[in-house]
């Protein structure tokens, strides 16, 4: 049993949630090299994570002849081209999400993935792999809900992470919120209902973070979407959550509802004072996806050993960024857009 | 102190549930009259509300000398005739939800109670009398969310009314969804944030109960609503709830969230069995908002009582029912309905 | 349909929520006579609850003949006498709980209850009459826990109310904390599990308020209880709960568990801040049993009426007086006592 | 950095968790050798886990120079001896829980351990190593909890498993079920309050399944312990849970009170159907702990590869263990014991 080597692009909060599980939590894999601009994180690969190859260039990383697997978590706006580089290499491939910011450019990502059918692609969509979405997922397949026809998904950042997330978008395109954030629900949307999105209005609204509107970000943002079947769909993004990192998901059908993390909880721990009986909450994505995230990596290992696709494809990634498109343009003329399905 | 004497039109289900409150619950007033043209109902009244004088007809009731208030509890469309009438015989009013069909009915009954000022006039959106929602608006109030920025409300019926929901909505109008359910929430929407509705979408599905097709129903219906300052609001409105009725209000707000019967929990029991940790919910807007129909009513006799005006107006009624009509041609027409400011 | 006449013995705290749901909540009767040492307790019972008689010395209020029945919400030490005078005087008799602190005087008085079968006598455990475990009694009687094997109850009072505690029991005998709050659990032992108590030992701490130790009393204590049928019990009482009043009571069966108020949750409202998400809780016992008091109240009424028995006797006050000073004497001696049955 | 060589003896339900854990999800170990009396296991351990030594007898596995390291997980009764030879033999020695079944054996192992300073000794408390388990500790250490007063453990096993319980039961000694499932809740107990434990009495029943009178065995049992300090402590064993694997935790403190898993929830879904809201529940200790045993095995290794102590010694294990004999002396003499410290 040959273990996958694997090389990865971007050492940033989430590049080390991914190396780090590379290197120690997932079986039949070994974290061989690194890509970054910035030397410090190179060095902690070496150091902390073992790594044995550093690059600062993506291209000669996938050239290397050691490496079976690249892992791409760099910024969106590389991410279509590192995929058709590491595809054209004969590397098997993981992107974060999403796949890509424009359009174009994503469906000639898909075309020339479509191109290696031995090689692995797969998409960052790592809420599939949470057993909480799983549980879920399963019930609804076995028709414990019936029929769905509602589903309602929030995705709200720490306010902790204001401060530094202003930075960023100050420096880099963030995408929008719905890009950034509600991908992941229109990915759970897609992948709960089996229904692609025919409609959307979408507004925001910034209160407390007047910073916010003038590098164009909203500090809440809803959605929502009418998809082909008559069925709804709600998205809330945003980014100023106080009690923590509210990551919830409902799903309403003819025999029931369903909600997933309604409350986002940390542990299984009540406390009883004077403020009342207190859950604390999961603080970030690292901290209430951190089994997602190790999930969803074996998964790749796996299909590469087992020669499977995954189930999250390079189509799922043109789909899902359409509609996160459409909201951003929704929002942008306070207009209803169609999806067209070309 | 002399006991403010009371007189009920329609004594259906709600009409009963007030009709008893104001017979034995409700201190300072009697209940003396009853008006239906359903002749057991008329029995009932007086064999067990031990009611005085009974009526067929509306128009005589409320000349009768011995009434000082009205409690109209009629189906919707005969609200306005019915307020007025009242208003022009000297009586003080209460009324059901909604106020009127009709927008240029209600703006004319809105000018009619408007000329009666020491009458008191009192529209029944009991939920502004129910402790957790007293306790809710108290936070607001005192700023612990903050700024809102967004306001959820959904209003599921239990699926065990629907076959009697069929029946009653193939023989007269609802309203439909938005007027009939909604409205307490549109109500609740201007009561927390105290901004107008701008702009309305509403889509919605019918899949379990294709008999509502054909009665022009909606099974689940959902409105995104853009508030004049940019703040956002939800209805989902629906016919179909399996574990009883939901009746659910969130508050996002630039401090912090805050939910009201996330679950709809029926009392302080848990049990556990070998389905889980088992919360039974309410099963009906009796059994949720009993005791807030009988603060509604005590406060509309304290209001008469006390010569004060209730806080819910003729306004609020007109205005409630503008967004209701515009959530309906949103969801007809499926596209986005501007209401304007006249 | 005569309204029954009552007079009320004790307008402290407890006396005056009994005072004004007599005087407002309850049907058929109403709140004629008060009796108190305290002027200012008659003042505001004239005043407020427009009560017509006033008496400083009980003996004089139980013999008028305007009254059909008494209600006792004196200090415990005085029940037993109270009762047994307003018995022989022909009035129906309400007490509230405990019947008596000495074992002798409470036989002499079941025994004199038991003299007068016309009249009717009910004890205040009012916890039977509240919504959830009512609702609760009902799961376990239909058989939904099979056969119960461990009953598990909580009182813990508010530490809000340690200070004005510490006087009270400086200057009068509380009877002890199992008497003063866990007597309301042995009777809810005694009425789910319908088995007298066997065996008893009981531990306690006084640990953040020293000053309990000089009045003899106790912060926490706990009691484990072995039934007739082997069946399991266990008491917790305190006066020290952070969060409120914390009255939770936990079912054990060979079918299933439940839990009545595992949070004593205050309404339907839960904040999610700063802190997690927050659900507040029920301050003191007249928000926790405010419609049991009624309830309770009402059933009283309505067995006089009906000329029925309420279902809480004599010998259910004396049963699980026993029980309570068996744990005491427990308590005191740290070893196991044994109550027999005579 | 060499890998730690692990050998571990007993591959039944609880052994094949540990032996996963270490063969794929604890770093810097390799699994090598298993010991086990049942062919099938040590087929199964080579094929599945890689291991490369199989062994029948365990004094002969002892022997083995490539092994660092032993992990004990055979019954009971073994342990004492297992431990004494695998130090003997220059190893360091993972035990499961209880550490042995006889004092005079453990007081004489607790010996032996002692004479190998440089060899890890530790003990499988694995709830000490459990997420929220060490959230709660943080806690109480931090003062949020103010002083400690009570605790109560509940450990009670799914129905599910009560069949194959009452063959295991027959076939060899659990030590009873204070021994078999208390003994942790105990440890936990000396964990959080840091005191022993001074008095203690013990009631149970059988109720549904009166084959386990025939094996000596309790359905559901219930020991109260008085602790040095005067603190108070609960335990409830039972092995008839209908909702799972219900292991909770309760501090009572001067400040405030927690529970650990009040509800065992299985992960972050609700469902509302038709029985209300629904929350699933862990099934058995493996889904429950997982995780747990993970860190243990995780923090032996690092405990070899570090010099360091791990935090549960061999006198923790003895300790525990003369409080889970007490309660059963307790139980089966109906009497309080009182554990003398020597």
């Amino acid at each position: 049993m040959e273990k996958i080597k694997v090389g990865i692009v971007g050492l940033g909060r989430l590049g080390k949630v991914h190396a780090e599980n590379l290197a120690e939590n997932v079986q039949g894999c070994e974290l061989v090299a690194a890509c970054s601009v910035v030397q410090e994180e190179l060095d902690y690969a070496v150091a902390t994570l073992g790594v044995k190859e550093t690059y600062k260039d993506y291209a000669e990383m996938v050239k290397s002849p050691t490496l079976d697997a690249i892992f791409i978590v760099s910024p969106s706006g590389f991410h279509c081209e590192q995929i058709q580089l590491a595809m054209k290499q004969g590397k098997h491939v993981f992107s974060e999400k999403p796949i890509g910011l424009d359009l174009a450019e994503i469906e000639e990502t898909q075309a020339i993935v479509g191109r290696y059918p031995d090689q692995v692609f797969m998409l960052g969509f790592m809420r599939r792999y949470d057993d909480s979405y799983l549980y879920a997922k399963q019930l609804v397949e076995a028709g414990e809900l019936g029929e769905l026809t509602l589903i309602r998904c929030y995705s709200i950042d720490p306010s902790s992470g204001m401060e530094s997330f202003v930075k960023f978008a100050g420096a880099s395109d963030s995408g929008g919120i719905f890009m950034d954030m509600s991908i992941h629900d229109i990915d759970l949307i897609r992948w709960f209902t089996k229904k692609e999105v025919h409609k959307v209005w979408a507004i925001g609204k910034n209160a407390a973070y007047p910073a916010l509107d003038k590098v164009g970000e909203l500090e809440t943002g809803m959605a929502m979407l009418q998809l082909e079947n008559q069925g709804m769909a709600l998205l809330v993004a945003g980014r100023n959550c106080q009690h923590g990192y509210h990551v919830e998901t409902e799903l309403i059908g003819t025999k029931g509802m369903l909600r997933i993390a309604a409350i986002p909880e940390k542990n299984l721990v009540s406390v009883m004072n004077e403020d009342g009986v207190v859950r604390a909450c999961s603080q970030d994505f690292p901290e209430r996806f951190r089994e997602a995230f190790v999930n969803e990596a074996q998964e790749f290992i796996s299909c590469i050993k087992e020669k499977r696709k995954p189930e999250v494809s390079a189509y799922d990634g043109l789909q899902s960024t359409k509609v996160a498109l459409a909201c951003k343009e929704a929002f942008e003329s306070n207009e209803l857009i169609t999806i067209e399905d070309k």
